[in-house]
């Protein structure tokens, strides 16, 4: 197709395709002559991965640019790749400093509860470090049991997950990057919704 | 408790208890002279509520000071009270539009296909349809699988936290509110670390 059915397919401005090309954040089209190129469905599908990530994800320009490099290529270790790319995803976090020999001991602590790994170096923990600090703060701290509650549930969300994750390493960097941002919100509006269901059918007060 | 005691206590500067004291978000200590007055255990602990939904969840003082009002009075129905106060939440969402029929279809089908109670007044809902609709947008729509996958671990999460919500209407309130925003990034955190965790007892690439 010509860049102007792209547009009209991804459903976006030939003013947009035309800066995602400038910016070598689309694939050029194969040349059909001095002045045309022809385009098809994978750049349709690329035009959908930027608008996400520039659009309900929120990254800028140059942090998508960041998390297209690595589906792009997504290197021979697909774990660390993985690890990076949602990293790359808000919120932002501060890394440790090197002279703190426990940046995260709240964080550290809940996951030897839950038995899962602890990897410093995983931008989720300090993410979890500061969501518990911010629960003490408030005098609200996460309690063991739930704890024990919530992790056993997100473990089984997060098994769900990872079962459906394609083979093909660019597909799967594409899709955990997608997967963990867009879904993200579906998850905190239906516990929203479900606190709304379980409580209408009590008797409250 | 003197307010430079509280201050202390509640591990703020003088100037923010003042102003919180000026501004009607903290109620006044008992007058003890013409010029000072006593604080207790329950200024400190409003003065951590003002600073978690001024701090982490983000709110402006204006916002907070809806909460705090749902909070100091739940009125007779909880229920709405418990609605009215989780909407007040971030994120922002639009109202619908009072001409459109059905403005929430996404969320209204995936509340059906779960058996919850639909309540186009509940922000929550507005909240799920958007969510939706970046899913559908960037191409990975929530496949009904996963909707009852997801709808199923946070429904069992949902009835935990009703679970132990206090009796009390004004500590109920306060509970939904801080327990909604707080534990919000909790779960997403976990979510994400359960990912690695999965992910690093598999043979991936």
């Amino acid at each position: 197709m010509r860049i102007s059915a792209l547009a009209a397919a991804a459903d976006v401005p030939l003013a947009t395709v035309k800066y995602y090309l400038r910016e070598g954040l689309l694939h050029p089209g194969t040349a059909t002559s001095a002045t045309q190129a022809s385009y098809d469905e994978t750049h349709v599908r690329r035009i959908r991965v930027i608008r996400a990530l520039t659009g309900p994800v929120g990254l800028s320009v140059q942090q998508a640019r960041t998390i297209l490099g690595l589906i792009d290529d997504p290197g021979v270790d697909l774990y660390a790749t993985l690890g990076r790319a949602v990293g790359a995803l808000p919120p932002s976090v501060e890394a440790p400093t090197s002279d703190d020999p426990d940046p995260f001991p709240r964080a550290r602590a809940a996951l030897a509860a839950l038995g899962q790994v602890y990897d410093p170096q995983f931008a989720a923990v300090a993410q979890l470090e500061a969501a518990l600090a911010a629960t003490e703060a408030a005098g609200m701290p996460l309690s063991d049991d739930r704890l024990l509650e919530y992790g056993r549930r997100l473990r089984e969300i997060a098994a769900f997950d990872l079962e459906r994750m394609p083979h093909e390493p660019h597909a799967a960097v594409e899709y955990t990057v997608l997967g963990t941002a867009l879904y993200e919100p579906v998850i905190l509006a239906l516990r929203r919704l479900a606190h709304q269901d379980v409580a209408s059918r009590r008797e409250l007060g």
